[in-house]
């Protein structure tokens, strides 16, 4: 956020982001760098992601709703990964005659949600570009030394959790891209909403963030599709996985546009941008996982269990038979 | 820089950038985060800077300098924070069927330039743009809590010294943008590609933060010009300086550019992207500044002193009087 006196810059940050440096070392963004002192015993856990217009959301999205997602999908991994937000640094570039409409709700959006989920912004650049509104956020957690929740570490035997509901990001780019679809569902208003909100706008799980610390044997959240990222977290632990399909929970929305259409399990078990915390968890801690879970408000699915071989995970029908899926993920090349 | 099993952007991370994951709290980029633990008693300092092909590069420029630059504007900053280089996390956005080439040159110049300022990538996310090429890095350093230079600090009577020369990579935009200047200014070959590395491949001066922490009153890095940056400098300070510019370090080539044609002081002074430290030091602590950075190998040049008031920093020449600039600083708005 380094400002040249009087430039365009300046005044934009000075307009819309200097009322966001809440935290002491920011500065006010008057200086170069921002410095934050690590709470002692603490590892830092860091973890960068950003947003693409025409790639990650719709250039017409509400700008307030892209700053939360751009700083949600960031939060997501801090919270799968056990640790508390500390605070983020921003880069967006910005086309040539922008809207600064545009961007006075981003940034509202955004110091909103800064609040929220009392992870502050530290810094940041501003730049033009020639191409699509791009935004890359930096996000910094704390945990106690050591205890990062990693992908590896699920064994034979573990009960495999997911937070929330799985499909209803999927299903809403779906509705996103072609309204009609929602009527060919039977969806009423309320739940075609619901649908592409949760597209929008992720809800990460840092309430959870502590159980899944205390009680995970390995963790991730669900970015890719739960199908990928589920091969991730067994392929790093070395071992496989079976998926009761009927277990997986579903919204209400999902549930009925599965029942008209049932081939829409593809796009429930592998499409991406659920932001849901998918984990492992001992058969002895599930008790307390579960309990910690409720007490957190957050809910929890046990909805298969880790097995050892080193073959893709298997998502298994009611009649046992595990479904063949066309695509793995979600991949932007 | 989280992987889908089998994806192309997996395939990507892995040729590319595992290569590059040398700290151990990377996990080798096979989990969503990376966790560090910082050293007991210090403070983070923070800053993200980004690069977009068309803005702030070349397309043509070769991608392993692209890289370099990318890194080392951070680094810069880093540096005139008093911090040492802890590591960094880099987003990186590719249009659809750029080059394979380009990507491994420049993951070659990351890593070469990476281990050469003993900053390692943590971790990083890629995606696809419509747009440019566009780089984004997030940089990391350390230091004792507490003692980060500021902007702010600078007191009347002290010095003000800026590392290096002054105005190359100015010179060498406009080299790079018309070739035939070169000429014209009666620059031979050296001198030419002198100018022009400068604009490319910027030359932090970490060597020097160790000094710049001990000794300096304020400081920051000259990106935007020495004029406008002085001029921030002495804002938050609630200073004023005076500069001799008989006195502002001019390389070969910019000094004999500048007797060319006299009218090219003004790029020199309030060009954007030298990349050195500017930094105001106290009586007392000169000849100690100057020792310090006489062992670190760092030129460094007092240039003028710190003044009461409120006004613009004057540029003083041989008579007295000072100059007038057309634009006080470069900005990409």
């Amino acid at each position: 956020m380094a400002d040249t006196p009087g430039s365009a810059e300046d005044r934009l940050i000075a307009r819309y982001f200097r009322p966001l440096a809440r935290h002491p070392g920011t500065f006010e963004f008057k200086d170069d760098a921002a410095a934050i002192t690590p709470p002692p015993g603490h590892d830092l856990v860091l973890k960068t992601d950003g947003l693409i217009a025409g790639v990650h959301f719709f250039p017409d999205d509400p700008a307030d709703s892209v700053a939360r997602k751009a700083l949600r999908v960031n939060l997501s991994d801090l919270a799968a990964k056990g640790a508390t937000p500390l605070g983020f640094l921003l880069a967006i570039a910005l086309p040539k005659g922008f809207s600064e409409d545009w961007l006075a709700e981003f940034a509202r959006g955004l110091g909103e949600d800064a609040d929220a989920y009392r992870c502050p912004l530290l810094g940041g650049d501003t730049d033009a570009t020639p191409g699509p509104i791009s935004i890359s956020i930096s996000a910094f957690g704390t945990l106690p030394t050591g205890t990062m929740v990693r992908r590896h570490g699920a064994k034979p035997g573990d009960h495999v959790f997911v937070t929330g509901t799985i499909g209803d990001a999927a299903l809403g780019l779906y509705v996103r891209r072609d309204a009609a679809i929602a009527a060919k569902w039977k969806l009423d208003d309320a739940m075609r909403d619901h649908l592409v909100s949760r597209f929008r706008l992720p809800q990460p799980r840092n309430a959870l963030a502590e159980a899944v610390r205390a009680q995970a044997s390995a963790a991730m959240d669900v970015s890719d599709g739960l199908a990928a990222d589920l091969a991730k977290l067994c392929r790093v632990s070395g071992v496989s996985a079976d998926v009761d399909v009927a277990r997986v929970p579903l919204s209400p929305a999902a549930a009925k546009a599965l029942a008209a259409d049932g081939s829409l399990i593809e796009p429930i078990l592998t499409g991406g941008e659920d932001y849901e915390i998918l984990c492992t968890v001992t058969p002895g801690s599930v008790a307390a996982f579960e309990a910690a879970a409720a007490g957190a408000g957050v809910p929890v699915t046990d909805i298969g269990r880790i097995v050892t071989g080193e073959a893709a995970p298997r998502f298994l029908d009611r009649a046992g038979a595990p479904l063949a899926f066309a695509r793995a993920g979600y991949s932007h090349f």
